[in-house]
């Protein structure tokens, strides 16, 4: 099992396409979350990649009883949730699809930002765009709404097991975010998923290569035979390449495009 | 009552998430206009805030004895609605949500732009995306599409209430649109509306300050009694900052995130 | 009828927006494709327009006896119909809609670019947004999912006609995209649409010079009889200005905004 | 032309499928009220055909200024709306398609009856469906909802243009609705259209009894010239059956499923 | 405050249009359970309303991890719930308004009617629908999908806040339903609610009666002032009809259609 | 292998919520057409099952060279399709959930019943209702549209893999119908999913009449060893209940709700 550190520095280098090909082939076909794309002043430029462990917050419908200045001060708020947020945390919000109003703003953002939350994923909206881009925190979302939650929105927990933009999230599942969008490796597969992904990315790698020098993909992938015997070679030759090489590259993985 | 001038002066500063903050708590809930978002080169970078009141056009859904190329000749088409804005004024369009044509291209945005039109928000798209940009004219909309509206729309008005992106617009409520999209003042509202939103503004300014300094959110936002006071002692020591202080800084708004 | 070196430049100063204008006067009300916009770094900056003969692809649902490993590597595989485009083709494909999965990664992408193929458009989505970008394919798609085709679609074949986006597309179509997004003309087509789409955009952009200088809607754009002599003697002080000069601008073009 | 009573008898004959068919004969292909179903105790049985002459009604979202209890009694409301229906007029209502609120109860459909109105149309929904039967009005909407206008819907004005289920309705447009729906004939057309579709009522009524007794369809439906030949001939012998004979009976109908 | 089974007998006599009438005036805008219609035969003839206090049951989306058949068997299953329900309750089921799997079938069916539920509401679909009918559980939900729930949906726990249908729903709420779909009246009102809706329902029947007797709405609906003396005479005439008489029918209610 | 005549008499007593059951438990998690319901008078009473191999019918949206009354006489029309029908097949038409006009009417129906069509199943809509249900054709589609396909479809083959209602049908896959919908079976495993079938209809229809008889769930549903035992003790002494007993009554199935 990776350290958290070891864990952390590693998916900085797999995209959630590798991660998701992988879950595939482990049976696992609902874990990107849709909806939630990168909330950026360019479409790729300059939003961070994000992951961490889940932590999970809930809304139910707006009810002109539930959503009241009150409730905001309660132990029960957004304001309490972030509170309990531990550092490396990736907030991972049920606002079951609303884009009406926004979860947060640049002051709620600010807070996590502080308390080193690693980034903010929801199927719902944020609000005042340009406050919550200035805070720093990577967001992913449906997009911007200046409503207040209380518009459209009641809170009602954290730490419990969600939906979000069609997935299943439960507290401490790992959730990776790019440009692509968010996806959701359950805790008990994180290792496994870690090693074939980083497999997976080295083969990819390669395959590209061969494209860019010419190749045409029938036979190169998924690799038939030959060109799984070669690419063995080109793993083999370099030492560091495959912790003593992809003895078994796997053929065409499930989950290729 | 603020004078035109000094109101646009005002509305420069104030979100529209602020805006739609203080409507809650007055009582509306359904003010935020959707599917109505910036159309810019870049997400955040390059549109101005816009506001002004609104001058309503008004379609309905394509039919062939309507959407005529003399349609566009006569007395009651978007040509002729154009030519009756009056400068300052914030052109809102009801499309019915139709995303497949164009209501305007570059053409109707330039002349828009010569009559000194403040703006353009619709719940429909444009056509020639690059043409519009170039006119200047800040818009509001979800998206580009390059049919011409005579393809899916027929105009049949101006100056009548009308919904947008779900909002209901009169003509001459207030319109105020930035990044997050766009808002409806009621006009009989602006005057109140405008006063707590610089308020709300201050005040959420020195939370933020407070955040961005390390301070928790509970007890910060809402505010407390012990930090409004703090507040209250930070205001009365910038005689400036809020025409005579903020005696009743209200506590938590209804309407806050 | 034009060479096709010809065609591609003519194309190449034509909007999509005056080509379904003149569609529409021919009687064709359906063929912008919904949901396919730019995949950019920016909103308009940086990709260029394209155009060229369709080249279909066609995916149904996925099913777990269709969507396997061995699929990808089988005779009738998204590989195999890459292999079977030519130069100058413009990938048309049909997703159903479904934004889910990615039809496509970097690697497909890559060699779509080595046999020079003009451009991609889909009514789904492409995984790996970097990657992508990177290979400097033009694409037009509904955005990106990191999910690989495998996980919700199944690939059926190429060459046949299909659905995208709302419309039909045949084989050797003509397919043009721009800012604003796709647009098909029947092959059957082309050469009238071309020649009338010329004389639009000379006929707009003397409208557009002239509301620039001021001139007000009615009248002017559709042209009554005393603009349409103005412009017909601009024409004629402009030799080249239009193969001998727009002798009938045909009024108010069915398809004007 | 026809006088009214014989023209409410004569539509009393004819489909909303054949009209349709008729219509996009004509060149009008968006004319079927999309959502608006039959509200009956069952699904096909118990609600009469109806038609007339369409009296429009107009909402806008629901505003907390516009949607109040003052609203009701005042001159511009759906009271006063419906004290102007004509007797044998069709009310026909644009909701915008929004079916959380009802835009009628038993009160006003009872108030309809009594003032001979022929029917309501909508693509909204009404509210307490079995108090709406119970009153005997024939409706077509999307459902019943419990809840009032006001709580999402605001009534601006009657006798405009509307949109109506994505179709164009000018006032005294003729409105027919049966088991598959409402369909919209332009004032203007109404003779032609009635015209032709009953021609073509008697044509598919031969067509389907050639089919019962064994008939393939190749050649049938559309009719080639041989059939063409035999139903002029059955034609000929039944003196009656189309007022001297369906001379041209025009080959395949464009329109035809 | 009413006893329960006096609760039960008086909520026999109030349809949903009237509950959500007066929950709307009492500030109450989002009570109406979205796309949760009477599952029966016929669509208004065979299924009695339903009352009773909420009781909660909440599904995520499912993960193949989650949803599997050790899920069905463990301590919190939809199985447990079932055995946790009290009699005369009414179970509301949180799907996501995910239609494409059934939440129960006839079995599970069968143990909530031999358990006394009054009836179960979802804003997603159960299977067997003739299986479910044959239980004779009185069920609103948005129609019938033979897949089981484990297809789409995990079970995660019972007696929580949910979202129903775009609705708020707490543990304890009281539920109503009939033909028109389900409303949700919280806790803390109900009292207040029922005894206006009784007056309200009062008043509309004696207005329905002045519309089948000729009556113009107008002054009527809502009643003016004379028309108001007329109602207070008729109640005190009939002494039994408004404990009491109602001496303010408090003018046009907020919330009439 | 069961000859076509048993697995005809099998299926009839086989619900579609215990096919997809034993569906999912084989790892098939998508094989329910979305959006088909029955086309009846009433919502259960009428319509019988239907079940047999798929001849599958595919549309692409409407153009207006291609959706023409030449095409319907043409060699590759739905009509040609029709005559291609064996007696027995199961009718299923990809409409790419397009409900705004009718695939198929009365004559085209009356036709296929002719034929011994076994059904017909769309995501699509008919037209004609009344006449369509005369015909007695089985039907299982959205619901009833009055315009002809030619309004916005275009019809370009049969016998070819389709997607309908979010799922991959290909020719010669099984389809049964019934009052949840339709769901479809790979062709290759029609006989291992009969099998698995029946046995967990005879299971649940044991665990129903426990249920009946007072049984709580847990233990019983899915049923833990005692009860296993107890099942089988039953199936034992109803020798024909099993063709030998159920020996492994396979504890809960992965598919139950």
């Amino acid at each position: 099992m990776l350290s958290p550190d070891a864990l952390a520095q590693t998916l900085g280098t797999i995209s959630t396409a590798t991660l998701t090909s992988v879950l595939l082939k482990k049976g696992f076909a609902n874990v990107f979350i849709r909806g939630a794309r990168p909330l950026t002043r360019t479409l790729t430029g300059d939003q961070p990649r994000c992951s961490g462990r889940a932590f999970t917050l809930r809304f139910v419908p707006g009810r002109e009883d539930l959503a009241t200045p009150e409730a905001l001060a309660s132990p029960r708020s957004t304001r309490a949730a972030i509170e309990a947020m531990p550092a490396g945390a990736v907030a991972v919000v049920d606002a079951m699809g609303i884009g009406d109003a926004g979860i947060v703003g640049d002051i709620l953002c600010a807070r996590m930002m502080k308390r080193k939350v690693a980034g903010l994923i929801t199927d719902g909206a944020v609000r005042d765009r340009r406050g919550v881009l200035a805070t720093g925190l990577p967001v992913w979302c449906q997009g911007a709404a200046a409503p207040p939650s209380l518009a459209h929105l009641s809170f009602v927990g954290w730490q419990e097991p969600i939906g979000c933009g069609g997935v299943a999230v439960l507290p401490d599942d790992l959730v990776v975010a790019d440009a692509d969008g968010a996806v959701v490796i359950p805790a008990g597969l994180v290792d496994e998923v870690v090693e074939s992904a980083l497999e997976q990315e080295r083969l990819e790698a390669w395959i590209l290569r061969e494209v860019e020098a010419g190749a045409a993909l029938p036979g190169l992938y998924p690799p038939d035979a030959a060109n799984r015997a070669r690419y063995a070679a080109v793993c083999a030759a370099v030492p560091g390449a495959g912790s003593g090489g992809p003895a078994t590259p796997a053929g065409a993985p499930r989950g290729t495009t």
